[in-house]
C-alpha cells in the first residue's frame, strides 16, 4: 500500500526468514565478534584476486543463508544483490553458479536498503514464495577501486572510513520468523555539493536525514516509535550532522541512533578513522547483531537505513561533488 | 501471477503510457534516423566531458518523457534506471535532480530489460501509479571505461560492438495506452567461459538463448507467438550463435529475430563491426522504432531481450571469463 510520497507499508508483511554472514579478520576482532556466523582466517579466502575474494563472500553468505532457511538455491526465486566494484562484479562472479534470476544493483553502500526493499516488494506482491537479497563489500577490493593500492600505504584522514570486509544474505518470503519487514521509505538523492571523497559521512549524511525525516512524515511517526534508528557508514562524523540535522526538522533522534560503521569496529583501538563503511557494513550488521537481538525480542521495531555515497574515481576526479542515497526499511519483531 | 521458473504475468497490466529518446550523431545518421526524437548536434550534448554528456542524456530522455506523459517529474514514484559507467555515475549525476526515489541498477546492457521488468513489477503491485524506467550509454564515456582513450586509435576486430550514444526513459502506468508489458521473464548469469571482451555477442548469447527457452516454457509459447522477437546487442555474430543455440532447443526464430545493435546501425557504410552496444542501444530502437510500430498496430506481440556481458577491465585484466545475462519482456498491442 502507498503511504505518503516516499513509502509503502505491506499489508501481507514479508519475513526475513534466515539472514547469514560473513567477515574478515579486522571485523573478527572487533566489538561484534561473538555475533558473526563465520570470520574468515585471511582475508583472500581462499582466491588468487582480492575480487574473487569479495564473489567468495557473496557466495559463502548465500549458500549459509539458504540453509539456514532450510532451502535449496532453486527454492529461490529472485536474488536481489549489489555490491561496490565498477560493472559489479563481486556480484556476478559470486553468483552466476546458482542458476538463480538475478536483479543486479548499484546503490552504493546504501544496496543493502534497496536490495531488501526490492525483494519485500517482490515477495509482498505474491511475486515470490522466497528471494534472497545480499551485498558485499571487501577492504582490498575497494581501496583498489577507489583510493590507492594498498602497497601504496597512504595515510588517510580522520574522517575516512575504513571498508568492512563481509558480505550477508537475508532469504526473505512468506513462511513466518521472528522478524518481519512491514515497509519501506525510498530515498532521493541528495546533493549538498560535498566535494572531499574522503568524508563520505558528510556526504551521505543529508541523504540519511532526507529519508528518515520523509519516513517519519509519511508513517506520521517519530523517533519514539523505534527501539533503534540504524544508518550505515555514517561514521562519528556523518552520526554528528545527521542528528544536528534531524534537530532542525524538530525530531531528536539521539538516544535511539546507532551507525553500524562505529558499532563494527573499535575506532580507537582498531585504527579505522570515522568508522567502517562499504556495501557489506551494514549488511553484517544488521544479519550478526541487531536481527539476533530482535529474534530475542530486545527490540521490537527498528528503521534499518543503509546509507551510500555516489561517487566514482572518474566523477571524482573530473570534480564532480559526492551525492548520496539513503534507503528505510522498518523491521518488526513477530511475536510467536 | 507466477508463471513456471523463472516468469511472471501480470494479471493488470501495466501501460508504458509513454517514452522518448535520444541519440547521437552517429546513431542519428544510421538506418533509425527518422525516428529518434532527439539527434544532438555533436556528442558532447553542451557538456565538458564525456560522462556528464552521458548523464545529459538521462535527464534529457527522462524530461522528454514525463513530458509526452502529459506529467511532472513528482508525478513519478520512483526511478528505476542505469548505465554501463563504474558506479553508475552517469545515473547518479544525470537522475539528482529531480527528487524522486530511484532504485539504481546494474545489469550491464541487459539493464532495460531489467528497468522495465521492476518498474512494470511495481506498478502491477500497485506500489506506484506511475514509475519510469531508463538506461543509457555514450560511445566515448564506454570507450573510456572499457577500451582505450579515443586519441589512442586502436584497431577493432569485426566482432567488436560500437557502444550507442543514446538514452531512452519509458514511462509505465496505469492510465491506457498502445502498449502494455504483460508479462517478463527474469535471467539467470550463463557462462560458457567466453574470454573475449572483444566479441561480446559470442559471450551474450548464451544468456538470450536461455532466457528465451525459458520464457517459451513458462509461457507455453513459441516463435510463433510473437511478431518479433528482439534482443538487445548481440550484433552479427551473436545472432547467428542465438539462433543456431535455440534451433538446438527445437526452436526457430529466424524469421521473427531482431537485434538492435544490427538495426540502429548500416554496419557496412557506418564502420560499426558486428552492430550496435551498450545500455542505450536497446532502450532507444525500442522507444524509437519498435513502439511506434506497435502504437501503429503493425506489431501485436514482441519479446523485448536485451543482453548484458558481465565483465570489467579488472575482471578481465583479471583472466576471468565473460558471463552473459538477459531479460526478457513481453510487450503487447492494446486495442481502443
Amino acid at each position: 500500500m502507498q503511504v505518503g510520497k516516499q513509502s509503502l507499508e505491506f499489508e501481507t508483511a514479508p519475513y526475513i526468514i534466515s539472514s547469514a554472514n560473513i567477515v574478515g579478520t579486522k571485523e573478527g576482532e572487533g566489538p561484534l565478534k561473538e555475533y558473526f556466523d563465520v570470520i574468515g582466517a585471511d582475508d583472500m579466502f581462499g582466491q588468487k584476486t582480492w575480487e574473487e575474494a569479495e564473489s567468495t563472500l557473496q557466495k559463502e553468505a548465500f549458500t549459509m543463508a539458504v540453509g539456514k532457511a532450510g532451502k535449496k538455491p532453486e527454492d529461490i526465486r529472485y536474488l536481489f544483490s549489489g555490491d561496490l566494484l565498477g560493472q559489479t562484479i563481486a556480484t556476478s562472479f559470486g553468483l552466476k553458479d546458482f542458476s538463480v534470476p538475478l536483479f543486479g544493483l548499484y546503490g552504493a553502500c546504501s544496496t543493502c536498503g534497496e536490495a531488501l526493499s526490492l525483494g519485500a516488494m517482490c515477495v509482498a506482491a505474491g511475486y515470490a514464495d522466497c528471494v534472497a537479497a545480499m551485498t558485499s563489500s571487501h577492504f582490498a577490493s575497494a581501496e583498489k577501486q577507489f583510493r590507492f593500492p594498498l602497497e601504496y600505504a597512504n595515510q588517510r584522514p580522520l574522517s575516512a572510513t575504513w571498508t568492512v570486509t563481509g558480505s550477508a544474505a537475508f532469504i526473505l518470503g512468506k513462511e513466518k520468523s521472528k522478524a518481519k519487514i512491514t515497509g519501506i521509505t525510498t530515498g532521493v538523492i541528495e546533493d549538498y555539493g560535498i566535494k572531499d571523497s574522503m568524508n563520505m559521512g558528510a556526504a551521505m549524511a543529508p541523504a540519511a536525514r532526507s529519508v528518515i525525516r520523509q519516513h517519519f512524515l509519511d508513517f506520521q511517526r517519530g523517533p519514539a516509535d523505534y527501539d533503534r534508528i540504524i544508518t550505515g557508514d555514517l561514521g562519528v562524523v556523518g552520526q554528528e550532522i545527521l542528528i544536528s540535522l534531524l534537530k532542525e526538522d524538530g525530531y531528536d533522534i539521539s538516544s535511539v541512533h546507532r551507525d553500524c560503521g562505529i558499532e563494527i569496529f573499535d575506532g580507537e583501538k582498531q585504527g579505522t578513522g570515522a568508522g567502517g563503511s562499504g556495501c557489506g557494513c551494514s549488511a553484517v550488521t544488521l544479519s550478526s547483531y541487531y536481527l539476533k537481538q530482535m529474534e530475542k525480542g530486545e527490540m521490537r521495531r527498528i528503521l534499518f537505513v543503509p546509507t551510500g555515497a555516489l561517487l566514482s574515481t572518474v566523477s571524482f576526479n573530473e570534480g564532480m561533488t559526492v551525492p548520496g542515497i539513503a534507503h528505510a526499511v522498518v523491521i518488526e519483531f513477530v511475536e510467536d
